[in-house]
């Protein structure tokens, strides 16, 4: 506390990302990245790049960027914001489109960054809880709001909600912004990106950093009507004009493009998750349906916080959130095979040291 | 307008960057770019970090280039905040430390961003006049206050204050944060870096994008007392917890130890531009006396739109701004000598054609 501190920033409690440990042979399955390296183009664009250019500002529109994502999707690049990581989109998207006089409504369970950002922009939210399947209720959010927002899968479950019961929500809620946060969609859920044309309050938010394997570049954008877009250049250009720098604007272009490399990184993740999960049953755990590259699940006779510390004196990091309603519950990031092994290796060992299994 | 947006942004007027033209063999002297390339060092240090490792997420704490940036002014790291460009520090810091009941003062003429800061957060703020000299007046701050910012050199008039009027100025305004923004001072400005120790009120916010040749790639820090810090990391942390990705925590690290490079092509900078300053005032401009790496000029007889133009038409970039006080005024960044001959050849011709020289 210091008397030159604005006043609100006093309470506010900045997001805690995930440990990234510097600890060697660690097998790394505590913030959802990807197992796989980025697209080899997407490298060789980036080191291209890493000349005397450099010397200059980036473009401070990354139309190229905006025109990849638009292509990627079939629209036109006006429909495209792109941001330092998807973070950055979505704190200009609530500065931009969710402040207002009624509160925002998410789920009690959700990415727990949104709860701050609130704090920071000073907006009133609700959370909804999720039903006893850790599952979203659309009909829930069928009430006056001042904007929604939905994580796609939803983190830290991995619970996905169809294309339907999406579009089903925006067909009763068209006074205020529906933000999908799809940082997860490309893991077997539906996208309502082919929804923006028809619905003029709805903004899809994805990231470079989970599917395209590119987290240390950080690159995210949104995609949506050219109106909530213009919100969000209004923010940005009032907050920094080149939130991009050159080797990202690149490096996420190159990265769009390689379509098949894309397509097969992520089939790989899929098939891993899908198989993971079957192992982590036949350990006893109760493991949520995940359409994302995480699995969130808990184990009937042990406590997630011991098993956790168990796994780390093992070189195996995951994730726990001490919350209500979750803390008996670890989410594991998708690793390749043979980490994914490892991780069920350790913890047949663990289970049989305390005599379950 | 849209009933979607958040009331407050539709007042907001984004900050217009100079233009980044896609034209071949442009002489570009808009922007305030460093004629010179980065550091050998740091390309070659973002080229090695190319690889898969950009797969996982950066150090959110960006620890090793805090501890590059304390090093090379002998600080600790916890006097050391970084962020996605200077631009992206001074909001956070306007948000963190500016806030506050009372007005923050800033000059007239000075960078334009930061009133649009002051929109996008609706911090109140009186701009106080450059004297006819267009030189800051230090007796003119000196009243109640909610904070003061001042760019040193100022921009665009390139004119800097001594640290012994900074001084003057911390010792008779101790209860709000002055912030000093240094983005042009390695060209022959005095720091108040060292006066961090000593007042726990100033907040001395720096770049890498003008002398160590990095627009590109976003970078810039803050350097201040460590309770001043931690309120930029509070903000910070509730709106993107990685701004810094991978490959610019690395090229601009190895861009801070690169001491060598750094003083042979600032060296190179300055001497150009008092070559230049020389070359302008036998052509009849009246130069302000300029510490930064570009020049404000206005010439007797010419209009500076006109100037632009023909200048422009010569492929030859220069920076003018439409407001009170200084539209007879261009703002000329220093390029190699070479660029800057061919500006002084141009401007010999424009003259003569108008029969002036």
């Amino acid at each position: 506390m210091s008397k030159f501190w604005s006043d609100s920033i006093r309470s506010l409690e900045p997001y805690v990302p995930g440990e990234q440990p510097a600890i060697a042979g660690i097998i790394k399955l505590n913030t959802n990245e990807n197992p796989y390296p980025p697209s080899p183009a997407a490298l060789a664009a980036i080191r291209q790049a890493a000349d005397e250019g450099l010397r200059l500002y980036p473009d401070p529109n990354a139309s190229a960027l905006k025109q990849a994502v638009a292509d990627s999707h079939g629209l036109s690049a006006e429909h495209v914001f792109v941001g330092n990581g998807s973070d950055e989109v979505l704190a200009h998207a609530c500065r931009a489109l969710l402040r207002h006089t009624l509160p925002i409504l998410f789920p009690d369970i959700s990415y727990s960054f949104y709860p701050v950002y609130c704090n920071l922009y000073q907006i009133q939210y609700r959370q909804l809880p999720l039903n006893a399947e850790f599952e979203i209720c659309i009909d829930d959010y069928l009430q006056a709001n001042g904007g929604i927002v939905l994580a796609n899968p939803n983190a830290p479950t991995g619970c996905a909600i169809g294309r339907s019961e999406i579009r089903r929500l925006l067909e009763r809620n068209k006074d205020s912004v529906v933000v999908i946060d799809e940082a997860y969609i490309d893991f077997g859920g539906e996208t309502v990106v082919p929804l923006v044309e028809e619905f003029d309050n709805l903004l899809v938010v994805q990231t470079l950093s989970k599917s395209r394997s590119l987290a240390g570049l950080r690159v995210g954008f949104a995609i949506g009507h050219p109106v909530l877009i213009e919100a969000l250049e209004r923010v940005k250009g009032s907050f920094n004009s080149y939130p991009l720098d050159r080797l990202a604007i690149v490096g996420a272009v190159a990265a769009m493009h390689d379509r098949e490399y894309f397509e097969t990184t992520r089939r790989q993740v899929m098939d891993s998750r899908d198989r993971l999960t079957a192992e982590l049953a036949n350990l006893g755990f109760h493991v949520l349906p995940s359409q994302a590259n995480f699995l969130f699940a808990r184990h009937a006779q042990h406590d997630a916080g011991r098993l956790l510390e168990l796994l780390r004196q093992r070189k195996i990091l995951v994730r726990h959130f001490r919350k209500p309603r979750i803390d008996q519950f670890l989410r594991i990031s998708v690793g390749t095979d043979v980490q994914c092994q490892a991780l069920v290796d350790a913890l047949k060992e663990i289970l049989a040291d305390a005599g379950s299994v």
